[in-house]
């Protein structure tokens, strides 16, 4: 069977490897021979094995009907986007890791496969090599999801990490994710939570089967998280990651965001390190199951693109069914101020004038109270509580700096 | 869609009332409706809004044609295997939360399944709810599986937590779990790592493809493990945990085994607490893996169930390919004295005379040494050492008591 591979950067250079490399094995485990004819990208690559196989047009691969699946690893949107829409309109299946095309247009490129009845599988788009959206389709099935929450990017978690391990500044900890190539030169999709943001969109449309738009999801990176806010957090046997979440509400609507977050070391998240990354899930009948493992890294990544690429030739007459169709503008609700338990970090002069503040005024709100050694603060976490009812507790207080964090305990 | 059920005890039970209560959604999702038409059980269920569906015949779902996929939950080996294969042989898809048949029979039914092109799913047959059989053979599909270990069973594990958090003995450990319905009245299985075994077997064999029989897996439960030992491990900052495991070895050959191993608060699976389960599992290109979630409890396995059924039901004509040949006796190999980290307690008259003895005699085996509170014991973590060299070492001591115990440091 012959497949195109689209992009042939780190992700498309895994995928042509492993397809070269293991050509055999996957025979044997599909009992169908895979050919790559055609890699799509515009620079030179002369001096590998499989160089012939090489075009920069993109007419070469739709035109050929002996072409039944592509492999789409360029990233971004354009000219992904284009090029996804018009292989699945000519009838042929794709795959893809990018998610930033996912999350965008996914109920769209969803829609047309369907039509066409071919696949479109997008299984290392989110986690890298984890396997979660097919588990989650798939093995779930009987259930209803109810709400899922996720360590989703790898460079975060990594700095966080290092913030509370080490104790490490965030800013050192960004340097060293950048020297160990774990951090793109410009960061900012990382750190602002925005790749994470397009994971929670994928993720929450599988879940609840209505398309998920980025600009839905509240999203907060962790610049503003400073090793002070570690070490508080640490105080109280937790550590500070950055999670994304979605849950159901009541009323068929739903919440999803991404922001950092206070987590108990009870939590199996919280054991989360490094580059990994993990996916909490929980079903109505099977309660919660979490799946772990390298979120990003070629050969993980390229390893979960190549499994797409071969669930798709052993079932190219039968197209998978995903329920996900169009969102809209009301579906999710990012205000909802529920009651939660809230960490809190109050600096002012000195840590006994604002524990006599405290204890008069918020004595009741709270279990436990905690200084940072050396400094003039104290934090505690609240009983639930709803933020606006919080933030105006302590709008009444002069001359002190607030700094309020969700959690998760 | 017509299905049968075999077994109306936990699970039977389970898979009915998902089936029933949930038929549009299910219908929704596979696009197909599915009816059951038989319940097979010898005893009476008179007064369930399903009774008429009863039958104590078994010939009834075999004889009907109509009848494509039938969902067997008896449990055990007979009648269980000869109900399932003449099932296979007139050409109905079984699913089966059956890990006693399938580690049994497995290579036989899969065989049977293959010639007669219909399906032979068994996801709830290792962890109940925890995805997992099928994210291993689909989604990580381009790995060569290297080696696994898990916690397989939940009353071990909520027996070794209780120990460990409540420093309550393995006997009064277990009668709590029987009261809390986590143990069987005869715990057997559970405790001796019988049933942990069975996993280990249908784990191994979809890992690396030849089956692997109970018979082959050294295995060896918790009734030994004592409060001093869980103490003793927690002064070197780990947990005791029953482990399953398996691992490719450089001949072809596999090893396996079931034991109580000592565990790093550093590794995943030493925050795997109560009943919960969890599989690491690595594969060459993708890294470690994990995949956690409730081990038992009906409605996760039942669910598990159900999703197989939705499965086959969507995909009646095309058959999962599994890779699982017949195995033979020299397959699997369990004396391979590997050099190891071993976890050593010598007993003795007083500590300080152990201490003189083992620095002598020791030294430069370990890393570390500690005592227990109030006893006469030393214990240490050796560094890696084949078992066979340890235990000759140890040998010339007289008038102390050793304990010896595996590690994932």
């Amino acid at each position: 069977m012959n497949v195109a591979i689209m992009g042939h950067g780190v992700v498309g250079s895994g995928v042509a490897e492993i397809l070269i490399h293991r050509n055999s094995l996957i025979a044997e485990r599909i009992k169908n021979d895979i050919n790559i004819k055609y890699i799509l990208d515009l620079r030179e690559f002369n001096d590998l094995s499989y160089s012939d196989k090489f075009t920069k047009n993109f007419s070469d691969i739709l035109n050929d009907d002996s072409v039944k699946i592509v492999a789409e690893a360029m990233g971004g949107i354009n000219p992904a986007y284009d090029f996804v829409k018009r292989c699945l309109l000519a009838g042929k299946s794709v795959v893809t890791s990018n998610k930033e095309l996912v999350a965008a247009k996914g109920a769209e490129l969803i829609k047309i496969a369907n039509e066409k009845n071919v696949n479109f599988l997008f299984e290392a788009s989110v986690g890298g090599g984890i396997p979660v959206l097919r588990p989650m389709v798939q093995c779930l099935a009987a259930n209803e999801i109810t709400e899922f929450s996720g360590i989703l990017n790898g460079t975060t978690n990594f700095i966080l990490n290092k913030m509370i391990v080490d104790n490490m500044s965030f800013e050192d900890a960004l340097k060293l994710a950048q020297e160990n190539g774990y951090a793109e030169k410009d960061p900012t999709a990382d750190i602002e939570g925005h790749d994470a943001c397009r994971k929670v969109c994928i993720l929450a449309t599988l879940s609840f089967g209505k398309h998920v738009y980025p600009e839905q999801v509240a999203t907060d990176g962790i610049t503003k998280i400073t090793l002070d806010d570690v070490n508080a957090a640490d105080s109280f046997g937790c550590v500070i990651k950055l999670i994304g979440h979605a849950e159901k509400l009541t009323n068929g609507k739903i919440t999803a965001f991404v922001r950092p977050t206070v987590v108990s070391r009870e939590n199996m998240l919280s054991g989360v390190n490094g580059v990994f990354n993990a996916i909490m899930i929980t079903g109505d009948q099977t309660g919660e199951v979490m799946f772990y493992g390298k979120g990003a890294g070629k050969e993980a990544t390229a390893s979960a693109v190549v499994a797409d690429v071969m669930d798709c030739a052993k079932h190219l007459e039968s197209r998978k069914y995903l329920d996900w169709c169009d969102g809209d503008d009301n579906y999710v609700v990012n205000d909802t101020d529920s009651e939660e338990k809230m960490f809190v970090r109050i600096i002012g002069k000195d840590f006994d004038s604002l524990k006599a503040t405290f204890q008069k005024e918020f004595g009741s709100l709270t279990s436990s109270v905690t200084k940072n050694e050396f400094s003039k603060e104290i934090c505690f976490i609240t009983n639930p509580i709803k933020k606006s009812v919080l933030n105006e507790k302590l709008s009444r207080f002069e001359n002190i700096e607030i700094k309020i964090l969700h959690t998760m305990i």
